[in-house]
């Protein structure tokens, strides 16, 4: 079987277990309170060249974006954010829990990211400052998208310029920020704050670690509101340090970038492999900026494909989602593109 | 350093570690739908004996309690505890916030259970149906409790019975739950379903485990509601099996009992070196059922006993909360025993 | 001035006014243990044909949609409606407050009314069980709807047909219910729980009464929660035998009926005459079927009948909302009508 | 039947009814956006001698005080009140509700008023900062209080400026507030705002109003979140001119004192007759300082005073709750007196 579901569905990097096993030594005080934590701390303002960040260490994505935005919303706020973002749809409603009831709502734009006329637009037609509405708080862009597109970062700083207008903030969702910044080449500080991000929702579990993800928040008042929201939403661990390890493990000497290129990288080979393919019907909606791709082709060749063992999300009966990760190797891709190419010859 | 403070400071056991590495191997469903959380749920069955009990691996103990208390109790309802439970006064409010507004009431008790006139009481004065008042929808009883002390099983059997009567359901904070049942020397089912509990949290953390709890729903219509309450809350970690890997390798060939045991005996014989000292002044608040003890002693002793480095919270300033793990060495109790005979006897 | 805003500006009608004042005579018990509102009770279960309808009095349109949604959705819910609705739009999240976090999801369809085969759609695309997606739970129809058009019988019926296959409940949005029942000529009962709805708010105050509403619940389950939302929303008032009254007249010998068609028939002759003006740009957007159009002209036209005294929302440069209420006289509509006549004609 | 359960039980006052009447005249925009809004909030601002006072007028006492409590806490916050205060026994937990989980905190006193070392006291219990304990954010005064006693002047003053050392808000629960003014002889501000009062939860409905209460908010940040949180609660009146026409009157001319006076008044008369009958065991609980005692005497004579047509609550099986109000005669309270005599003479 070829795994290519989910980076959620691989297994934790050899250098963060080793991390986890390190960290392993002695007592600790709980609950943040141990040195692995305070450490992350630092690390976390060396990587984001931001003197003041802090961080936040989580277990799950769900979390880091529910809780990024409930301290970053009024209860009466709207988080705008693309139709296919993963907090409108796939995160059970948490944000509307966590923050005391703010809405979602949608913003449309090709290639699965914001338009910013269509943002712009959205923007002009509120009747700010009237209670029948609620009133739009946050930005949140999804970086990379859920469909494997990316902003550049000029991009970024137009949609965030136009949030700042209306004194909105801005939460990136990076539960693949790494495969973003390996794949744009820029520095996390550029592609966040200096992009006018107000707090970052860091994915680490989807490339690489074990249940660990960290919220870091660029702004004071987010931070400070996080003290209390992690902890009475019951997202702070007892033994921390466990978690902080993994984070700083993964952030330092550039471990992060490493298994997202590598992962970017296959991608791009199998990519490659399915453009040869264009004669039999196989297309890809979007161009794969990181390690996903969603891939159309005739459906009798996705069920061959599937068949023949390679692990995959079906999103329309001619349409799969393939997302490689820091575990797929070269060879698996190889044989998932010779899968592929014989299913679809064969179904054509 | 001893570390006596608490055994959240300790760190991962063994076994749990090495259930980890094993977990770590090939690719794996995400959020659940992975073998070793299925595997997790026929262990807990088998475990408590019950067919149709279901288990929700999460990452902190608040998250288990709060998300526990939210399935089982109405937004309209109050939950009653002790007043010295870590429900009402450690946890931030997280159960009024993930149940949508239900309130905590203590109902008081000595040695920091619940006593059964007391909970009558309580019961009787309630205007049943008025929606003026929380209606009381939910027992938690802490199990050992907060000081150290535990319920017997005809205790929680004559508790619950008293709830029943008003269609309460119950839940036990189990934070400690091995130790209980440890020192009990009973049946984890006597101590739970059979004793009239609706749904558990079952710790592991403290005893060994790397920021791994589990909720237990003896309860169907609980179990169905913390589907979405777990994920909406942002509880189900992606890679759910590394959590699931450890509960259940916890709760295998009584590795859980094993440990709790260890810390038991540990803090047992720490209590009797103390109980020698009561001519200096020592005394314990409560008889010391598990592996905590809130010792009295004059101040100046703990202040000594501190700076000969002696890890301990001090929950006045001349009480000291002293807790051991299944890290803590029979060396190390003697080496604390020694520190405080000494501090008392420089004191007195 | 020609009051053509909203019938939420029209004042109190004269026969509820009476009701107030003949309701306050001596003393009565608080929170709805008086004598006025268990003559509701029955009032609204005579009137809807329905021998255990619950109805409960509230004090505004909002609480009466977010209690009745709050009451019949889980938590992790979604409610769908049209994207016209003002639960959606105008309520300022008030059903994600009280609900604990349900969603609001837009189906669309012609004529803001959902059409049956778009419902069909979304729902068919759901993940059912699947918590990482809010669980459609509720349909909520705007019955008039908020353009001022009208399901058909048959078409809530279908509507409610296709909620009741995925286990739904079914919400109407009446706060003009007695402008579609008089529209209709058909019974209460037929546009409710015989078309398959659950519980209903009832709108009262736009049509005469003086922040009066009433939820009526036909769902025995929705009912019994709504004892304790109501309450703990603030939305019981204590002098509660003043809203009951009120609701109590308005369904009385077919007050709200004949106060209903009053408004329709003003809007009726109003549409008339609109409609005679074609040829000079003047274009109803929809039928309008209660009393309610939405009138679109050349803003030219429209900024010189705002000039000359008619009171109306802009919906868009050229767009104007006109409502008439039971306050409406067939003068002032003489009088508008002519306004816009000259307006128009000027304009061109 | 002699009223005197509660001051809810009685009716609508002439002056206010007339104002109701008067306030129906012609169309007015709905939501607040009205005149007779506009004047109410310059009436406030002179009533209370506060220029940037800002009043929102509700329909019931729970939504006053748990609107205001959650514009002045933070959702990890506890309130402070007495434990016999109607917050934390008789709401529902809808301060919970509407503030996304705060929790109310008993802190105790003599005669139902916090004393100022209990204050203190648990106030220097609090772990300052750290999320686990719910930070103290806002103390709550009942004035009067729940069982008809009252602080004095500096009494308010020593409370507000100990929550003021922990940067603390103050709230008062003035569903009486007129009966305390019109006791104290002292001048709203005085009461208020200029002994550290932050938000007042002004009743009306008790002293004669029709479901009308209103919030004053002397600070700016809490009236800000009222803007939107009465909203999105369902707590703005689309003819919101009713209540507000009500809350005007009521606080011109001295209308609410006068009223309060009158209930105040009986009280001290029926008070002076119940002390004559001190040798039947007929005894005051508190000092009743404004419309309100408790009463205590044996239990058959407060059957027989029962059974002779006087109206009470009974508060245990040998305390009556006796509650005078704007619509109590003389008349009325010479015949109560003379029951309770004959009944304690027989009784004896």
């Amino acid at each position: 079987m070829i795994e290519l579901r989910s980076d959620n569905a691989a297994g934790v990097a050899p250098d963060i277990l080793a991390a986890i096993e390190t960290a392993n030594t002695g007592s600790a005080l709980a609950y943040g309170g141990d040195e692995l934590t305070a450490h992350l701390q630092d690390v976390v303002r060396a990587v984001f060249e931001h003197p003041t960040a802090r961080v936040f260490p989580v277990t799950s994505g769900t979390a880091a974006n529910a809780l990024a935005l409930s301290a970053a919303t009024p209860p009466w706020g709207a988080v705008l954010c693309h139709p296919t973002a993963h907090i409108i749809g796939a995160e059970g409603g948490a944000t509307s829990l966590l923050s005391g009831g703010a809405v979602m709502q949608g913003v449309g734009g090709e290639h699965a990211l914001i338009a910013p006329e269509q943002l712009r637009a959205a923007l002009e037609a509120v009747r700010w400052g009237d209670p029948h509405e609620s009133q739009p708080s946050v930005l949140s862009l999804t970086l990379p998208s859920d469909h494997g597109t990316l902003y550049r970062l000029e991009q970024v700083s137009e949609l965030t310029a136009i949030a700042r207008e209306h004194e909105m903030r801005v939460h990136v969702d990076g539960a693949r920020i790494a495969n973003a910044v390996a794949a744009l080449g820029c520095s996390p500080a550029d592609l966040t704050w200096r992009a006018g991000v107000d707090v970052l929702s860091l994915g680490a579990t989807k490339n690489g670690a074990m249940s660990a993800e960290a919220i870091v928040a660029f702004d004071e008042r987010v931070a400070d509101e996080l003290v209390y929201r992690t902890k009475r939403s019951g997202h702070v661990t007892s033994k921390l340090r466990f978690q902080s390890a993994q984070v700083a493990a993964y952030l330092t000497d550039g471990l992060w970038l490493r298994l997202a290129t590598h992962a970017n990288d296959r991608m791009r080979e199998l990519v490659a492999e399915l453009e040869t393919l264009a004669s039999y019907g196989v297309r890809l909606q979007e161009h794969a900026d990181v390690n996903m791709a969603w891939a159309a082709m005739p459906a009798p060749a996705l069920d061959a494909a599937a068949e023949a063992g390679v692990l995959f999300y079906r999103m329309a009966p001619e349409v799969a989602r393939l997302v490689t990760s820091w575990q797929t190797s070269a060879e698996e891709v190889v044989e998932a593109a010779a899968i592929f190419r014989d299913a679809v010859t064969r179904a054509g």
